[in-house]
C-alpha cells in the first residue's frame, strides 16, 4: 500500500529498519540532524501527502533531545499533509513521573501526552507503559502492546524446571501473573518495607521460591538497584538460580555493574531501548520487539484490533 | 509583594540573579536537577499558589534539554495553583525555524510556541525574535524586549567619531535604522548575491563607509560566517575600522575562531545566552540585559505598559 509511510527517527534506527522489514517495505526518506547551535534539522525527503504515517522513536536517553525530535518531526508531518500520524514509541519517556508524588510536582507522563497531541500525533502505539492511567491522559487512541509473551516465549523455550515468577515489587504482580500463566507457574512477591527512616529496606518474599528457579519480571530495569537486590534476597532465602527479564532496559548509572556483580545468571530485555556497545554484556539477551511492532502496524493500517497480539 | 515570584532554571542562573536583584527579591527555590536517566526532575521548594510567577530560562544550547526543562516547570507551577505563569525567553531558541523555506518543513518556532501554551503559560517576555512575526505564533500576550537601546548606549559611551551603521543583510534593516538614529549615523547594507550556483558569494555594499568606523548589527550570531565576512568587506572597501554587535551571542562551532581571525576590532553582545569561559575572548564585551528584563517584570506585575522600555 503506497499510502502507508514508516519513518525513523534516531533513538532507535536498527528496531525501525527491523519494524519495516517486517511489513515488507523500505524506511521513509527523511534526514534528522542537528544545525551547528544544537537546534534539530528534519527534512522529509519524500511526500507523505494523504499518507498514513508511522514514526518510530523511543524516548530514551537522552529523553529530551529525542522528545523534541519526534515533536518537531510531528509538526512537519501535519504540515505535509500526512492523513494519519501514527506515533510508534516502543519506550514511552518520562512514564514514572506519572502522578504527583509530592506536593508541587510536574505529571511529565501527562505533559508528554498533550504535547504529542498539540503537535498533531493522531494515535499512539506504545509497550509496557509503566502505568496503564497514561493511556487515559491522551484523547487519541492509544495501543499498548505487552513485552510479557516475548520474554515468557523465550523462558519456555529454555525449558526450566520447577519455576516460580516473582514479581519486584507490589505494583508488578499483575505483569508477573500474566508471565506466570503463560509458564503455567506459580508467583511470589516480593515484599519491601523500611522497619524504620533511615533504615535500610527489609525484603520479604511471600511465597515459595525454595530450591525453585527464579524469574523477576519488571517493566524497566534502570539503576537496577530493585532488581539486583532482589536477586541476592531470593538466593538468600533459597532460591536455586536467578533469572531477571523486563521490556525497557534503560540501564543507567550503575546498573550494567550492579547486574554484573549479583547473583541474576540472565538478563533477558527486549530492543524497546536500544543498549550500546558497552551495555552488551554476556549475561543480558536482547529480544527484539519488531514482529510484534510489525504487526501492530500492519493491524492498525488494515483496521483491526491489535488486541489479539497481547491475549 | 508576596504575590511576584521569580525562578530561576538551569540555562542562565546568573542573568536571572541579576534580574531578581534589580527587583529587589530573592529567586524562587526550587531545584532542577536530572534522574540517572537524564530525565528532568523539578522540585519547587516553595508555595506558589495564588500567585504571579515569572520563570526565566533561555532555550539556548542543549536546547532540547533547555526546552524540557522549561515545560515541565510551566506544567509543575499550573498544578500548584500559580495564577498566572509569565515565561521569561532572554534568547527564543528555534526562532529561524519559522517558516517553511522548503517543502515538508518544520515550523519549529510556530510548534515552540504551541508547545509553551499546551504546557500553561500565560504569557511570554521575549527580547530580539529572529521575525517579529513569532508573536503572532502565540495566542497569549508576548512582550518584545530590544536589545538595541542597551548596544547604542554602549556604543555612545565609547564616544566614536564618523560612525556608519551596517546591516549585514536586507533582513536586518530597520534594526539598523533604529540603531543608527541612536548614534545619529547614516546606514549601510550589506547586499550579499551568488552571481551563478556554486560561485562563492559577492558582497555588495549599499552606502558610503570609505573612512568611517563602521558597526555592524545582527539579531544573532550563530557560526560568524556572515559577520566576519562583511568585516573584510567593510575594511575592504574602505572602512576605518570596524565593531560588530548582536543582541544573542549564540557563538557555536567555529564561531570564535573566526572571530579571532576577522577585522573585527571588538564584538560586542549581551547576555541573553551566557558565554561559557572558553567565549570570554577579550575581543567580545558583554552587557548585561537584567535591568531591562527586571524593568519588565516590574511593570507587567504592575501593569503597566512595557512599551517605553524599547521607545
Ligand atoms: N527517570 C526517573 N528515574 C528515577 N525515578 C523517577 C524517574 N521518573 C520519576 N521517578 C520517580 O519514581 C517514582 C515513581 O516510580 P514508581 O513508584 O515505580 O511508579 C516517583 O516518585 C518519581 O518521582
Ligand atoms: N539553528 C539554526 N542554525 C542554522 N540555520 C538555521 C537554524 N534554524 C533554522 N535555520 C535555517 O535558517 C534559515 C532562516 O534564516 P533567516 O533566513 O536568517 O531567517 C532557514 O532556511 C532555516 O532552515
Amino acid at each position: 500500500d503506497p499510502n502507508l509511510k514508516v519513518f525513523s527517527l534516531n533513538s532507535n534506527r536498527e528496531l525501525a529498519k527491523e519494524i519495516a522489514q517486517h511489513i515488507g517495505i523500505h524506511l521513509g526518506k527523511c534526514s534528522v540532524t542537528q544545525f551547528s547551535d544544537g537546534e534539530i534539522q528534519i527534512n522529509i525527503e519524500e511526500s507523505v501527502r494523504g499518507c498514513d504515517v508511522y514514526v518510530i522513536q523511543s524516548t530514551c536517553d537522552p529523553v529530551n533531545k529525542h522528545m523534541m525530535e519526534l515533536l518537531i518531526m510531528i509538526d512537519a508531518l501535519k504540515r505535509a499533509s500526512a492523513r494519519t500520524i501514527n506515533v510508534v514509541l516502543p519506550y514511552y519517556g518520562y512514564a514514572r513521573q506519572d502522578r504527583k508524588a509530592r506536593a508541587r510536582e510536574p505529571i511529565t507522563a501527562k505533559l508528554v501526552a498533550n504535547l504529542l497531541e498539540t503537535a498533531g500525533a493522531t494515535r499512539v502505539i506504545t509497550m509496557d507503559l509503566h502505568a496503564t492511567q497514561i493511556q487515559g491522559f491522551f484523547d487519541i487512541p492509544v495501543d499498548q502492546l505487552l513485552g510479557v509473551p516475548i520474554l515468557s516465549d523465550y523462558f519456555i523455550s529454555k525449558e526450566l524446571n520447577d519455576i516460580v515468577v516473582v514479581s519486584p515489587d507490589h505494583g508488578g504482580v499483575t505483569r508477573a501473573r500474566k508471565m506466570a500463566d503463560r509458564l503455567k507457574a506459580p508467583i511470589a512477591i516480593i515484599d519491601k518495607r523500611r522497619p524504620k527512616p533511615n533504615v535500610a529496606e527489609v525484603m520479604n518474599i511471600i511465597g515459595n521460591i525454595e530450591g525453585k528457579t527464579a524469574i523477576i519480571i519488571d517493566d524497566i530495569i534502570d539503576t537496577a538497584g530493585t532488581i539486583t537486590l532482589a536477586a541476592n534476597a531470593l538466593i538468600e532465602n533459597g532460591a536455586n538460580k536467578v533469572f531477571a527479564c523486563c521490556t525497557h532496559p534503560v540501564l543507567s548509572g550503575p546498573a550494567i555493574e550492579r547486574i554484573e556483580n549479583s547473583c541474576i545468571g540472565e538478563l533477558v530485555v527486549t530492543n524497546t531501548i536500544p543498549l550500546p556497545e558497552e551495555k552488551q554484556i554476556e549475561k543480558i539477551t536482547q529480544l527484539s520487539v519488531a514482529p510484534l511492532l510489525g504487526e501492530a502496524v500492519i493491524r492498525v493500517h488494515e483496521k483491526l484490533s491489535v488486541s489479539k497480539l497481547f491475549d
